[in-house]
């Protein structure tokens, strides 16, 4: 189709802030403690932003941003792609080290920070040689941030339309299995599409008040920055996701709908001031199953509850356990059970197969193991700058996610094993390869593994079993502090077992399943 | 993309009954009377039929439809693309001498007809040279069809994907009021993503029971044969459109949507069997804006309602006249006028102007006249066999509606007339629309035309074409009076012809050519 014709327009889920300011300009947008937006100030402060970004950098440029779910960035979700940039979140429990990796991987050209995470913005950008300008945008010291949407004001309208519709919208940092983080890049295709299909699933309208208890800087918040605003509904911003303030949230503000880990679910349930709700609230669960007893304690509150599950590669959730009325009629548990299946794919997923290793489908047994792979427009792009990881995700055509799972006769999968070196806790990945290195880093530690044991309130936690040289002193207090200064808290194993050599098969792989058979049962050793 | 990435799916709406097949097989998909078809048996016949037309036509060829609104002709929908021809439905209300043009001028390879229309079917049929084989689909006389459908259940299973996302799915012929009916062509890729906004607009999910009142024949009935599917929600089938059979599917299927032309909105507010309903109804009413004494019958039996615009060009509807909660405040019959505007885009619509002859926007006065362009994956490919026509619908890079509205400052779009119902009275431009409705608010009456005659001193005049109540005794002069109330003077009919029924095409529009052709000829009736 020529760009004559009126029927060729490049999707992109820039539009969405578009219409919503056009059609919805006095609504309320977001709110963030005392502060609100309505969608005209949403849109104009995109515009604002994006046009200063667009003077600075080159279209393909990544700009990245380091902030919790605070109204800027919401607003950078739109801002930075429609500056014709690439948007990079960035985990903010990352420690600065980490962060430096992936400006560095990235090659970000300008770093935004909340007022919370800028001194670490600071150290971050510091390591890396021609690090990106850090701007404040929050907190007491955003006059940068001023400057830019001042001068932003002042410059030409940029177009909510892209050219076209394969380019990168953003880039997605997984901590993935390898260790090495990995760089997915969504299309705004994928984007536009997901969202879509997401707003169906999620059943979002003009009444949805959605509470933002998952973070932005996941899998670009599940695309729902930008569904949410395809319903022009109201966008609930919470800097900590604490359950004071959750439960302020849902009394104060009638929230309808909010999603999270297991981790969420359980800030929610557990918490002192839970009680049962009299409205309609919805809350979607993925990165791990919920447990049967979360969704018995979450559905006694009222709450209707979803599982949906993805990864980082599929724009976040890619299959939904969509609920069957027949199961009104098992026992607690078992619908438990059902429920806390993945399911199946959404309606904008392209396909999904569980096969064996020559990419032949297992049969719908509920019995036999294989991997999940997918197809659709809302599997990633590739990773960025790496090529080889992309094709060895990719082989056969289908992208592998390195999850083991079974197909039940009713079509439903069931993930039955996450790639095994995949530790999850409180939703976030943590690669049990990256700690392993990190413990390896340690001058006397000779050989490392990590597993994960299951854990309350986390659903899991990593331990970590290691040889030590014959000689060495080192405990489980110094190896902690010494992982601190490489890792992210939440990476840093709870506990630390001592072993005079780690299981291994005769092929020398660690025996995992042996370690974390051996976690479980005996009293494990303080760390 | 190459094909060999799982990241470059194309988009098609088949995929959705594959996925409501697979996801909910025993879920209860049509209803017809007593029929009542499960999902997978829709899937089955689907793919049974799609097989059997695949191996008798090839790739690309039309394959045409004459049904109501029966299973087989919602079945159609998926099966003739399926076989990878191209769906042609065909008004039921048209001639056969009508019907031939059709057949001849798509090329049709097969029709489909139903018992009730096989006949006119088989004479239109004759009339076309090497013209079409007749395969009757419902009713006494169906063993050719279930001999397609045994012989498909013996061939490989045809695949729900495509290969490429912008080949032809539909024809749909636009009603000709103006000369010649011309073809406009559907891509899998538009009906996807209209199908995707119109389940975001309309609202279906899993628990809709879509009631069949807008034919399937008019914009492949605006792509909800899809867009219910992707939902798996209920179709629920009627063979004709009357005040009872209507009002019983509300009443025992618990209708929860339906679709229509005010017309339909008639059909329902003023049946007998009219009563209020104490659980959520939503109407959604396009081809004419409906009248402020219409909206306000229909909403007083507690039925919610939408007003949508479009054209057949743009797959049905194209803009959705959003509610706005200020509304509330105005007076019911201000209220009412808000809803009867065309409104804003729809998400899945690419761009919606009033421009004047050069292409430039009018200003958004709520007054200055313009031309309704649009872009959008919603914009059909083009007319089929007609590379003038689309040339010129498609003039500077904007698909022209040919219908003059204005731009409020809200940004909400109000048609005031096809581009030649316009009536130019002493350099003021009159809307036959706005006198109309203001005609139609008389209690009395039932239906209203209003044309342009012409005047020696004014260049034009409006005349009134009116149908009254039957034991009504209103005439031109109380007419006259009740219009003083509301209109401007330049804008009240010089005369008022009252007739038992006012000429209409077989799609419903009102044949305002005969209208001014019969007020020129005779001594006009004095008002």
């Amino acid at each position: 189709m020529s760009p004559s014709t009126p029927n060729s327009v490049s999707l992109t889920p820039l539009v969405f802030l578009e219409r919503a300011a056009a059609v919805f300009p006095h609504r309320e947008a977001i709110r963030f403690g005392d502060q609100v937006y309505n969608y005209a100030q949403f849109a104009e402060e995109a515009q604002h932003l994006a046009r200063a970004i667009r003077a600075r950098v080159s279209p393909g440029d990544r700009v990245a941003i380091l902030a919790s779910n605070i109204p800027q960035m919401l607003i950078a979700h739109f801002a930075i792609p429609l500056a014709r940039a690439v948007l990079v979140t960035i985990n903010t429990r990352l420690s600065s080290n980490e962060i430096a990796h992936i400006l560095e991987h990235s090659g970000a050209a300008m770093l935004l920070a909340s007022g919370e995470f800028s001194r670490v913005a600071e150290d971050a950008a510091s390591r890396v040689p021609h690090g990106p300008d850090v701007i404040t945008v929050s907190g007491g010291n955003r006059e940068a941030y001023d400057d830019l949407l001042q001068d932003g004001a002042n410059r030409a309208a940029v177009p909510w339309s892209v050219d076209d519709e394969n380019a990168v919208i953003a880039l997605n940092y997984t901590s993935g299995t390898t260790g090495n983080p990995k760089a997915v890049m969504y299309s705004h295709r994928g984007a536009y599409l997901n969202s879509m299909g997401f707003l169906h699933h999620a059943g979002f309208d003009a009444d949805t008040r959605y509470l933002w208890t998952l973070p932005m800087f996941h899998c670009n918040g599940w695309c729902a920055p930008w569904s949410i605003t395809a319903a022009a509904a109201l966008h609930l911003c919470l800097e900590a996701v604490r359950e004071e303030a959750v439960w302020a949230a849902i009394d104060a503000w009638d929230v309808t709908h909010l999603c999270g880990a297991p981790t969420v679910l359980s800030i929610v349930a557990d918490a002192p001031q839970a009680h049962p709700l009299d409205r309609p609230l919805r809350m979607i669960t993925g990165g791990a199953p919920p447990s049967p007893a979360m969704v018995s304690k979450v559905e006694r509150l009222g709450i209707s509850l979803t599982h949906v599950y993805g990864l980082t590669e599929v724009y976040g959730p890619y299959t939904i356990c969509e609920y069957q009325p027949q199961w009104n009629t098992l026992d607690e548990r078992e619908r438990a059970e059902r429920m806390a299946r993945q399911g199946v794919a959404m309606i904008q997923s392209g396909g999904l197969r569980i096969v064996n290793d020559d990419l032949v489908d297992v049969p719908a047994d509920g019995m036999t193991l294989g991997e999940v792979v997918m197809r659709g427009n809302n599997v990633m792009l590739g990773y960025f700058r790496d090529e080889a990881a992309t094709e060895l995700a990719f082989a056969g055509g289908w992208f592998h996610s390195g999850d083991l799972a079974v197909m039940h006769p009713d079509g439903y999968i069931e993930v039955k094993d996450r790639s095994k070196d995949l530790i999850i806790s409180g939703g976030e990945n943590i690669s049990s390869i990256e700690v392993e290195n990190a413990l390896l880093s340690h001058p006397d530690v000779l050989d490392a593994a990590v597993v994960a044991v299951p854990h309350v309130k986390w659903g899991e936690r990593p331990k970590a079993f290691v040889v030590a040289r014959t000689e060495s002193t080192v405990d489980a207090a110094e190896l902690s502090a010494h992982l601190r200064s490489r890792l992210a808290g939440f990476k840093i194993p709870d506990s630390v077992e001592f072993l005079v050599e780690l299981p291994r098969t005769s092929t020398g792989k660690i025996l995992k399943r042996e370690l974390r058979d051996s976690a479980m049962s005996p009293p494990s050793v303080p760390g």
